[in-house]
């Protein structure tokens, strides 16, 4: 392990669903490598193999398995620390690793939508990046918080940035369909997922909103929200893995399906110039069956960190609408934060 | 049985799924009693109940259960014949019945969009019956075919009527999840249902748009379609029973969520006035719990015969959203049909 | 209210999932009437509208809705007291209605295995209610406790008792898929139930084996468990409600699947003679279909009461095996513990 | 391609859903290249990408995908074929086949029980290679067929093979509850599926017991099936991959939990003696918790090639129980009959 040139990493809430995505999505990850694992008193003294019911269909990575699960409390010495930390707890204990020096990625909803705090996906706000500055100066921090979206936000944004770039946004119209993995372990009850839907998952809708402008909009010192009005209806399913998204916008300039298709297969970003080693090859794949994606069938495109998108045909409404599916723990959470992670390395960002 | 007052009825197509349900509803049946049951030549010579995988929860009506299945070819005694035929059968065999003066009161949706065919909801469009004149006149027929609309239109369509009568509607989206049971049997595979949604249901975007229009449109000697533009995205879900349905609309004039939902609330129209024995004595019911309604919990309102809506909320795009859900194998086929035949008894309407 | 001459109850636990079920089956019935309900102090000060999240499909009694929600401590006045507490607080609480005169009828483990409870099921071991003289002596009680079986036991236990009758049984072998409803509300999670099985149910392998042995052993005083070998192995499947078991029996003597098939359909009990208003017509129905009986279309057979067997045929080990089914939160919880009250109540040992 | 020195195959049968499991595990295979694709007319004329609903969740390999399909009836040029056949058609053309020199490894349950063809497990029967000489002489081929068990069999055998050889075995009982991916697609009907059990698999029980007693018995120029009694009772489960078995076995002598686990953990055979590729390390995988194994956690151990063993206890009725959980349609099917591919050539026994 003396011999491992890779940059020490710590997995805050690492026991929980997110957090075991983070480790088994690091295993063998080129830059990183997990040194520490964070979770409540309840786990300590335990090793990570002990503490954890572990609920991926990948194996649990043999490194992450002997390693002993700190304290929330505990000093970390890696200088990365990725967060997947309950809601009620990550404020204080993200700001205080933030505060001592360590670049905290998290996946955590709290800190979000702070005036100083980057909302990232790489390939849509790269440039956001730069707000830590600020919020460095400003919070007298040495490390910093950067955060990525809400795992039904991520794929939307993705698919909307090439549309926003060649014809403008107007207005977007979404109806999800979510996998119970986006609500954690044990989280969803069967008793609400067995035959049934439920129309109802809090808070969730206003994320998508508000989330969508941040991470489309500006950064020149402060965030610019973009123009984009966004209502959305979010429902439970019984799906384990993948959100399937009903999307019907309304662009700046009329578009016909082909354009929007060929936009949206032409994309990329930074993660994709850089070479980024989680970015996709294709950040959105396009599908020409008139029956996908299909979670069982798409969920894994790209390593579950592409969007992928069909059926894109006119909407006598709004102009233009498409259904689009995505890995809600892997590019919708985990995946997100890992690759959030690699552009500040390669933007020399890092505290290393 | 010779004292039965009862109007005798034929099914058509009962052993398939749609078809049982009609067995099931019209037991103890007030007015109609199943005296006939056709399906196709794989089925003659035995009992209904050696031709029929009853799928229903509900047991096989015992006096359903030992009549002989006819052929399609057969000639039908009863006056009245409800109608699950396959698409591919219905048109032949429900003119050919029609033309001998039977009321074919169908759930096929090879007629519903003809022009002098009625496309009924009796809480909807009640004086649609009068086209049965001009077509018995037009096409020399001494019976007449009526029909019920598609599973998702039928329920969007109950809520929209009082939102039309009290401000007018420009434009609707909405999105289902609809339930494999809408497929029938086999229908969906279970390698398609289990862990995924289809994002797809052949022609159901098309009838959502083009029955809407018809049902909400009015009749003055031939049909005028209503002009609400209608965008539809349709999936298949993993629920046994129970459209869920996302609709957002533009009214004509503005609308609170309260005044939505009061008048739905206050909706009733002629099978309520009418005191038909299935009409659900509120054809919507109106839950405020943020998280209704929900297939499994709310499907059998009203015995299955009335749309259940929740979350009305404002829409920042088009004005005002909710979500609905309707059973659609009571009221989204079989109890549709029957309370069809129901308007067209008190009507003076059917051939007896 | 104050001309219903029904027998007042309370209801303990009342707004988890066994105790909604108690209150949904109390309504309407001849000789009881829900008057109060207990459940925790989360829950105090609230209606019982207010206070539940109603899972059931069935909708809610009006008569129930508004009924204030008692604390666990406070003084019952209703004779009866029907028992869904959760384990943790079962003991003390039912022993000191017992104490205090209530008759307690309990769907709780906590007191079933205990030498001077009666664990009843009246078609088996009406006898056992003997058992309350000896207990309430000995305890000095002037009410009593009286319990209902495990789930799972109670279906298999039902239709091993014409066996046992019959033909004798030395060792029984059982493999049971059970649904999620056992463990209540919100009990399994999404994530284990959604394309899974999960082959351990705790202590539920324990309960089958001992409680079969004490239900259909004797009562002289004291309890003679029957010398019956159960091997049980239990596994939960994504099924709501209706737990299916995989039987095979070895019987005292040779017995063919017709003599089998012919004990369980002649069998009936004292509630049966007695006219038990919960009473199934038959407490096992045997089915000839190859692929019954299945959890979708028998569960609600005789109102969730009965269990349902099929595909008796040899086994070449033990020498017959079977296949059954039976409603889990009705017979197997709720429903039973509401006929052994029907069954004290006839034999005058109410305390009323 | 032409300097790709793997031996060509074909796959017949190559659209449905075993037949795109073959083609799938033999993508990179290193000794056998995808060559030859044959399906019914329906898809004649078509590339496999167009003639085929692709419905796994690893994508079709690109080799694969433009490959024309060929007819049943066509010749093959391809040494080795591996039938995916449907049992109607699968007798005639597997034994022209054979006839013409091809060596046949089918999946198909056609020819297993036949006298001169083995029906193997490299692991568990690896000399009943030898019927083939007998096969080839007796019936005049210059080709052969070797046939891989049903998908439940063969992974309670595998589990079977270490306890037979250490201890002995009289008799099995066993209840499976199994993925509906064995039924193919799209098999087994959604509506069978959610909410549901189905007790009963055609001819599955029947295979169990006779495949069992032909893959544990021994070859010496005919057949000699094992004297193990197995009684079997087969359900259909709402899982896509993977069946649990929950197993009891009567040893022909004693044997702890511990010495069974320990015959388990050290089982290996020829496969892995002789580092086939697609051989699993370890054939069958032990683990300790209680509540495992799940078929989604642990379906895809060793690449879907293992059998995982968990809950190995005392069985108060035959001695020892335990739960055992395979991928159906890798190590159940289409991996099965790779293996045996394999084991055929390194024994120089393909036509190569």
């Amino acid at each position: 392990m003396s011999s491992d040139k890779r940059i020490p990493v710590a997995v805050l809430g690492a026991t929980g669903s997110v957090g075991q995505r983070f480790v088994q999505l690091l295993e063998n990850h080129p830059w990183f490598r997990v040194a520490e694992l964070v979770a409540s008193e309840r786990s300590v003294g335990k090793t990570y193999r002990e503490a954890t019911d572990w609920r991926l269909d990948a194996f649990m990575p043999a490194e992450a398995a002997d390693l002993p699960i700190k304290d929330y409390g505990d000093p970390i010495a890696s200088p990365v620390a990725f967060s997947a930390l309950p809601g009620e707890v990550a404020s204080e204990i993200e700001q205080r690793l933030a505060r001592e020096g360590h670049a905290v990625l998290s996946n955590t909803s709290t800190h979000r939508m702070e005036p100083d705090i980057p909302l990232l996906i790489p390939e849509v706000n790269a440039d956001h990046v730069r707000a830590i500055e600020v919020q460095k100066a400003g919070r007298g921090w040495s490390g910093f918080i950067a955060t990525n979206p809400n795992c039904s936000a991520i794929h939307m944004v993705l698919t909307l940035k090439p549309l926003l770039d060649a014809f403008g946004i107007d207005a977007v119209m979404v109806t999800t369909m979510q996998a119970v993995s986006g609500a954690g372990y044990p989280g969803v009850a069967s008793l609400d997922a067995i035959d049934n839907v439920v129309p109802f998952i809090r808070t969730e809708e206003e994320k998508m909103a508000e989330e969508t402008q941040k991470l489309l909009g500006g950064w020149d010192g402060e965030f610019r929200p973009a123009p984009v009005v966004v209502s959305a209806q979010c429902n439970r399913v019984s799906v384990r893995d993948g959100h399937t998204e009903c999307v019907s916008i309304r662009l700046g300039q009329n578009a016909s399906p082909d354009e929007v298709a060929d936009a949206m297969r032409s994309f990329a970003g930074r993660p994709q110039e850089l070479g980024l080693p989680s970015a996709p090859k294709r950040p959105i794949v396009v599908r020409d069956e008139p029956n996908r994606p299909q979670a069982i069938l798409d969920r894994n495109t790209e390593n579950g960190m592409a969007s992928v998108v069909g059926r894109i045909r006119p909407c006598p409404i709004l102009g233009v609408k498409y259904v689009l599916l995505g890995h809600n723990t892997i590019r919708g959470a985990a995946g997100a934060s890992i690759l959030n992670a690699e552009l500040f390395k390669v933007e020399g960002l890092l505290p290393v």
